[in-house]
């Protein structure tokens, strides 16, 4: 297998992690191909020197291609590896940003044996999406998914490992089950949460205008992805269900224990219960 | 009643909020006397430059001030509302910073007549506590609400305003059950959630080191809030008791029914109340 600099790479997807991991890549290897549906978002992503060249027919880009990676919301991703899988070149490494892999892994153990599937999810993003909001500094530093499958090839993981540093961030191997697992209570979760939070507000205190005023940094980013894509996170919701209603589960439990002590008004647990969450908290994040 | 830049000002508590306050004020009065438990909070802050003078006894400080400022959590501040009220000179404004202000005013209005006082509450603040975390700008484009009693004489609250408005905040009066009410939600609610959080990752993702490696943006900005010193938060809690329950009842019948769209597929319902939220969310915070 190539190396990343010998690779031209084609990227179905130009929104906040297309474009900005095509902005990274670029430079890095033979060329970077930008594909999105519409031809003003090739062009936006052209003019701000994201990508090398781009069009609107992925299997164009992708026929070429070295590298292909998909970068649309995961249910977009189950039907473009369905559709791409016989326009991709011999020995192509074929890795998507899903943020669920169970579902994509799955479909990807069905291409034709030529193609080196990889499944990846960076852990990075922001709560503004499409190529306006895409920057080439968005991967660095972040933790970098790497699922591979049984079928995929050790060359293939150590060209998706390569790609991965390039752009500035780590790569962790994660199987798609725990991955799953995992960010149903990292992410996914605090989105909900942070959904219903709004919802909270928007039904009691939004009709009084002193709201507005007095919204201060702990609303504000304890609410900040609820401002998230919602196409991106309808599938997410979608692919990992299971997981992300079993996180909601342990949730629940957690607040009504919390209620329950404020309740009855029981100062002693409740005060150590919320140590032990500082402590949590600022060893996560010191 | 005199101009800010005449006055003594006292300052009980010097942790995170006292100390900024401190700062901020330090200049633009006469004086700034900073009062602690521990001396060394006391040495801190003159090293620091955030006080005039400092001391560890309250009465000695506040005899001669002409604004006293109580930075203390809660329930500290209603005891020395009482401890206080005989050691304050006459015309004496008497400010508080805490975040639940209902009992707070009940508690001022027992002051001896030549006695002003205003409640007060700046939504700011910092997940880290004490005179380390202290900062002059803190307050710095802050909305700081102020609750007049009934009793506050009109020169009262203009210096108080003054003095909000010095530290570069501003004002917003509110009566006590609605500032109770409102910060119940979009305060005292979100730190409820971003504990809770913090305990569901505890108890189920926290085992698996990768889980510390993939903890992103999401978990990181929803769980901040958890990291809020502990004293003060059970105060507020138990001072702010109905309007928060109120708040996470009303916060778990829009979590349960998002959870219900989520089990039953109802995609349709689904992706109008997650672009509602999104809509809403950046509406909020542009």
């Amino acid at each position: 297998m190539k190396r990343l600099a010998d690779c031209h790479v084609a990227i179905v997807g130009l929104g906040l992690m297309g474009g900005s991991l095509a902005g990274a890549l670029r430079g890095r290897c033979r060329s970077v191909t930008g594909v999105a549906r519409r031809a003003g978002t090739v062009e936006l992503a052209a003019v701000r020197g994201l990508i090398d060249r781009g069009t609107t027919d992925p299997n164009d880009a992708v026929s070429e291609a070295d590298i292909v990676i998909l970068a649309t919301p995961v249910r977009v991703i189950l039907q473009q590896i369905q559709n791409l899988a016989w326009h991709l070149a011999d020995g192509c490494l074929l890795l998507d940003l899903g943020s669920t892999k169970t579902q994509i892994l799955e479909a990807m153990d069905a291409l034709p044996s030529q193609v080196e599937p990889l499944g990846g999810h960076p852990m990075c993003g922001k709560e503004f999406s499409g190529i306006d909001a895409a920057d080439p500094s968005l991967y660095r530093g972040c933790t970098f998914i790497l699922s591979p499958l049984e079928r995929t090839a050790p060359t293939a993981l150590t060209l998706g490992r390569e790609l991965v540093e390039a752009v500035g961030a780590t790569p962790l191997i994660l199987d798609a089950a725990r991955q799953d697992r995992l960010v149903a209570t990292l992410s996914h979760l605090p989105y909900l949460l942070a959904c219903s939070l709004v919802q909270t507000a928007d039904a009691t205190t939004s009709p009084d205008p002193a709201a507005w005023e007095i919204v201060a940094g702990g609303y504000r980013d304890t609410s900040r992805v609820a401002g998230s894509d919602v196409t991106m996170m309808l599938d997410i919701l979608a692919t990992n269900r299971h997981a992300i209603l079993d996180a909601v589960s342990a949730f629940r439990e957690q607040l009504d224990r919390m209620t329950a002590l404020i309740e009855d008004e029981d100062e002693g647990k409740l005060k150590a219960v919320l140590a032990s969450c500082q402590a949590e908290r600022r060893r996560m994040f010191p």
